[in-house]
């Protein structure tokens, strides 16, 4: 395949064949004025086409304000959505992430035809995926880090989020580290701050890790936050480096993919992607961007983890699209090479485990809780031990409130924070 | 001031100054959970403000789908929209667009009191931005370059947007040079694709550039589109030195503020900054950005031009926000220094300069036309030859109709792409 396929959700109130061919048009040969140069030749080599249209219902109102009905439109406008395959010559951009984004999610959010535009998936050629870096570890690589299998990767996040010297982030992390669990990472909103800095914050949280190692034989990953400018972010990843650090935390859509790019051709370590900001590209259902579209973009660019928030969440993400995300990151965008461990939190306790483990059918994801660690009843050694007794019933097929009998942590969470249905 | 002050639009069944107080805690201090570390003196240094809460009007139904209404609720909830300003100590972020782009337009936007959330506004302590690039050349730079004073910049795109080779592209270009246009640009969909090799294009359109600059002492900017990787960038643009070339252009969103900063940090040459993908972003009224806080981030990073639409534009955008965008690109953060040129494209000719000069009572401005330019009856000479009129007609206060009465390409500009009120 030597062309690259988007699949979009659109409204118009225009016939949605002739819709269709204006996004095809706009985002290749096309112009809104004939041009000499425009040959047939051109527009054969060069043009987006329309490879199908598939009609869904339609609506009395337009979802977004600004569209235009066609000419000699009698009043009541009807608009009718439908998704759209378009294919575009990888040839129109070569290999070049920050360039696809453009075709394929650049000014065809404000044609008028369009009441709604939303990108929902891509699929990309190998030869394309091939030429970017991909991610360095991704989900086997970052297991062989913290040696764990069979089971999530078990963490937190260092709260409160922001505020804490170097020392009190320590002081923190040492409150968690023999809680048993897997990975521990800042909060997007401390990268490094005057009353933080990184480097020293980083030799801090790191000599608390390594004197945990040292005692158990255990590896804790820490995601540092080193989000910033492209040689900041390269600075900061060496502090890591230098620290003993073993992850690095990016908040994607503040760095942008080229700034990302460069990062990941630097980094020696796993790149944890936070998502921050996320909603205002998704929570409109007719605008922006599906997540399993967004996702091929930082995958491409190398992120490890990414972000999917959690089923039954504290943010207003549905359940479903949660799941869908969360699917997006396993499935090989070329192959297994390229699948990244999704991120669940908000909300999270054992709670939501069987369904999360229904849902994707395997345990390859990490699982962070905040209250569901730290707010355990019987601290935070408990709140690990619970979600991983959650975790274990949810693969062996065992209803919680049944594994519960003989495990007090989990017991006690279900008492604390249940029932099983809710969330944290 | 040293605390950063973001305004929003927001809308929420809760009542707003709880619902205003969420956002605080949540972008600062705050957490879903009790934390032993968050003391009162940590909330107190670190904790988000709410400055003001002006209540809007009320709605039936939510915006966006995924808000929970308040515990306790009753039916029917009702919505209410409101404005409020928060604010946030600068100490929290440092002076760091991409963290700052975290804390102010971060999480929030999941947040369930929510059925609307915007970032309308942005106010920066000057200490922020003076650690920030900023634009390098701005209003009165990009004038010296081209030599043109006292009324816009007028220019054009290069068409088709795909597909030309570097041959056709000068030969195109060729056909430009001579219209007496200041300024040609790259289509953002052209950047260094198999088919364009960016070096060879560069070379072969400053060669007519060149040529026009040696026969008439005239110079014309070429904005040549090197949106791609931090080290393609760097690469392109230095091609673009090597050349003789004066502009560089790049897809901002595509690109992310990190990359472009470092791009900005790179070079000598002003940055003409293409929003595509910027729908995405603003069209849902109740999510995302308004301009007037997007184009921040942008001109602290260092664009030099900014693409803002235009009045009676061929896309979605009302003419109300075009000229609220171009009056932010026009209006000081810290001083004059940091203003950058709106640039107005889309559908433009002669007929909505009165408008635009009226809107903003200056000429600081890139005013671009495609069809107006070459699509003007008599040749793009007489496309340029009228838009110049046009322009003089409004900063002189005659009517279009009238001035065109002993101005010839402007009267059949006005025959054939008129009325006046119109767009091409």
């Amino acid at each position: 395949m030597s062309r690259i396929l988007a699949t979009y959700l659109i409204e118009t109130s225009h016939p949605i064949d002739e819709a269709a061919e204006s996004m095809a048009g706009e985002q290749s040969s096309g112009t809104f004025v004939d041009v000499p140069g425009e040959t047939d030749e051109l527009r054969e080599r060069h043009g987006a086409r329309v490879e199908r249209v598939t009609e869904l219902e339609t609506v009395d109102e337009p979802s977004l304000p600004g569209s235009a009905p066609p000419e000699g439109a009698t009043e009541p406008v009807q608009y009718t959505r439908a998704e759209v395959d378009l294919s575009f010559p990888l040839e129109n951009v070569g290999p070049s992430l920050p360039n696809l984004l453009t075709t394929v999610a650049g000014n065809l959010f404000e044609l008028t035809p369009f009441s709604g535009l939303r990108l929902r998936e891509l699929d990309i050629p190998a030869a394309f995926a091939d030429a970017c870096p991909g991610p360095q570890f991704g989900i086997e690589g970052t297991r062989e880090v913290v040696d764990v299998w069979g089971r999530p990767i078990v963490g937190t996040i260092i709260k409160p989020n922001v505020g804490l010297s170097p020392t009190e982030t320590a002081e923190i992390t040492e409150t968690m580290v023999d809680s048993g669990l897997d990975f521990i990472k800042d909060d997007e909103l401390i990268a490094d701050p005057p009353y933080s800095p990184l480097e020293e914050r980083v030799e801090a949280v790191m000599d608390i890790v390594h004197r945990h190692e040292d005692r158990t034989g255990e590896t804790i990953m820490y995601a540092c936050n080193i989000t910033g400018d492209v040689a900041e972010m390269k600075e900061r990843h060496d502090a890591v480096v230098e620290a003993g650090g073993n992850c690095v935390m990016v908040s994607i859509n503040s760095v942008g993919l080229s700034g990302f790019l460069e990062l990941r051709r630097h980094a020696e370590l796993p790149i944890h992607a936070h998502r921050n900001g996320w909603g205002a590209l998704s929570r409109c259902p007719q605008l922006g961007f599906d997540y399993a579209a967004y996702q091929v973009f930082w995958r491409l660019a190398g992120a490890d983890h990414m972000h999917v928030n959690g089923i039954r969440n504290k943010f207003c993400e549905s359940d479903a699209s949660v799941v869908a995300s969360a699917r997006a990151c396993q499935r090989p965008i070329v192959d297994d090479a390229d699948t990244v461990m999704p991120v669940f939190s908000s909300g999270q306790w054992a709670g939501q485990a069987p369904d999360t483990y229904e849902a994707l059918g395997n345990v390859d994801l990490m699982y962070l809780a905040g209250g569901g660690i730290m707010g355990h009843p019987d601290g935070p050694a408990a709140g690990v031990a619970h979600l991983k007794q959650g975790w274990k019933a949810a693969m062996e097929g065992i209803p919680l409130e049944t594994y519960a009998e003989d495990h007090e942590e989990l017991r006690r969470a279900i008492k604390y924070f249940g029932p099983v249905g809710s969330c944290r």
